[in-house]
C-alpha cells in the first residue's frame, strides 16, 4: 500500500539524518515497505579488511541498516537484539553490494528478519538473522529530526 | 611468550594497514597475544545509528576486528565463517569502548572465539561469539605490505 | 523433477534408519526435494521443559533435522556447522509443529538454510538460520544402511 | 555462597521434574550456583545422528538445559531467546559429554550466557551462546511442583 510505504520510508529518511555509516560508507536506500527494505554500497577502500575483501563488520553494518528500517518500518520503534551473519563469498573492491531484508515473523514484541546481502553478479556474499524488540513509542516522534 | 606475542602483533599490524574501518574509526589495538585480542574505539559521530546510540554494525566491526587478530594470531591464514552477536546496553555517543577477544577451542580448521565489548563503566554493551576456519598459508606472506 | 526429489528422499530415509531423535520423538518426513525438507512432530510430554512448553532443544533438533534433509538432498555429504534459533512463541503441549528447511544459498562447500518452526494455527514458534559445510562423499554410499 | 547455591539447585529441581529431554537422555545435574551450571549425559543411541555421530539437536538440547538452569538460578522466571551453536567435532557413541554453562553479563531483563561441551578425552565439541530475557515471577511459585 502507497500508505504503508510512505510510512516506512519517512521512518527510514529519518534515520538515515543521524547514521553515522551510511554517511561514511554511502549506504543508500532502495527499496522500503512494510518489513522489509533494501539497501546498497560500492565497496570502497574504507570498507576493506586486511586481505582487501569486505570487512565482515561492514556486511553486517549493510545487513543491520536494512533490517532497522525493515523492522522499524510500520512506525514502532524497535530495537535489534541479536544478529547473526554467515559469510559465504567474498566481496570485492570496487564492487557493489545489496542488502534485502525481510520480515519471517512478528510475534508480540518480537521478530525476526532475514537479510540476504548479493554481489553484482549475484552470487549470495552473506546470509544474516536478525532478532528485534519493538520498545514502544514512534520513530517519527521520538527521533530527533 | 614473547616471540609468540610478536607474530601475533606483526600479523595485526599487517592487517591494519589495509583495514579501511580502522582507519575511519580510529580502532586502536590495545593488546595482542595467540589466541587473543583487544580493540578500542571512542563512539563519534561516525559510529552512530538513528537514534544516537552506537550503531549494531560498528559494534560488530569492533568485535570482528578484534576476532580476526585473534584468530590470525599464530599466523595461519584464517577467515570468519559466522558471527553472532548480542546486545545487551546502548553505547553512548562519546563513549570509548573496547572489545576482548578470547579463543573459546580449537579444532582441525575449525574455531570459536567470544568477544565482550565494555564500556566505560564497566558495563557490557555487546557479546559476541565467532566462528573461523584456517584456509592454509600465512598471512605474513600473504598480505601486502 | 522427480528423479531429483527420489536423491532427496532415498538419502533422509537412509538418514532416518540411523536417528534417534526421529524415533524418540516420532519426527515425520512430510516433504523433501533438492535443498528443502519439511518435518513435523506432536509435542508430549518427552518434549517439553520444566516450564511445560515445547523445549528449546527439542524446536532445535526439529528444526536441525529438516536441515540436514535438506543440506545433504542432492547426496554430497554435508554437515552443519552452526545454528541459531530464536524463540518467537511458545510450543503447546499436545500441539503438531511443522518445521520447513530452504536453502537460502550455496558457495563452494558452504550453504546457509532457513528453518520456519510453525504451530497448529500457523503462528511462528520459532526461526532458525543454519551454516552447512560439504565434507566430500555421498551419504548413500557412505551411511550404513 | 551456600544459600545461593541452594536457591539455584532449587530451581534446577524443580525444572527437572517436568522435563520430558532430562527423563529421555538421562541429563545428569553435575553442578549448579548462581550464573552457572554444568550437565552432562552419556551419547546413548536416542542421542545419534543418521551418521552415528551426537546430533546437533542433542547437543543443544544438553547445552540449552544447562543455560536455562544458569539463566534461572536466581529464581527470576527467565526464558531463552535465542540461542546459536557451533559444531567443532562429533560427539561419539557411548561418550559421556559435559555441558558448562556460564553467564557472560546480565543488563536489565537481558542476559548471555556461554555453554562449552566437551568429550571425555578434554576436546570442546561444541560452543553455544544463549540470549535470555527475564519475564518476572519466580520459578519456585510458579512452575507446577
Amino acid at each position: 500500500m502507497v500508505s504503508n510505504d510512505g510510512t516506512a520510508r519517512a521512518v527510514a529518511e529519518r534515520f538515515r539524518l543521524g547514521e553515522g555509516p551510511t554517511r561514511v560508507f554511502g549506504i543508500a536506500l532502495d527499496d522500503i515497505g512494510p518489513g522489509r527494505a533494501t539497501t546498497s554500497m560500492i565497496l570502497g577502500a574504507d570498507a576493506l579488511n586486511g586481505f582487501g575483501a569486505a570487512h565482515g563488520g561492514i556486511l553486517f553494518t549493510l545487513a543491520d541498516t536494512a533490517f532497522a528500517y525493515a523492522c522499524n518500518s510500520r512506525d514502532v520503534t524497535t530495537v535489534a537484539q541479536s544478529g547473526t551473519i554467515a559469510f559465504l563469498s567474498p566481496g570485492r573492491a570496487g564492487e557493489r553490494i545489496v542488502a534485502d531484508a525481510s520480515e519471517i515473523a512478528l510475534a508480540g514484541r518480537s521478530g525476526t528478519y532475514q537479510v540476504v546481502i548479493s554481489g553484482e553478479d549475484g552470487r549470495v556474499i552473506a546470509t544474516f538473522q536478525g532478532v528485534s524488540r519493538a520498545t514502544g513509542g514512534t520513530v517519527l516522534n521520538q527521533v530527533q529530526g
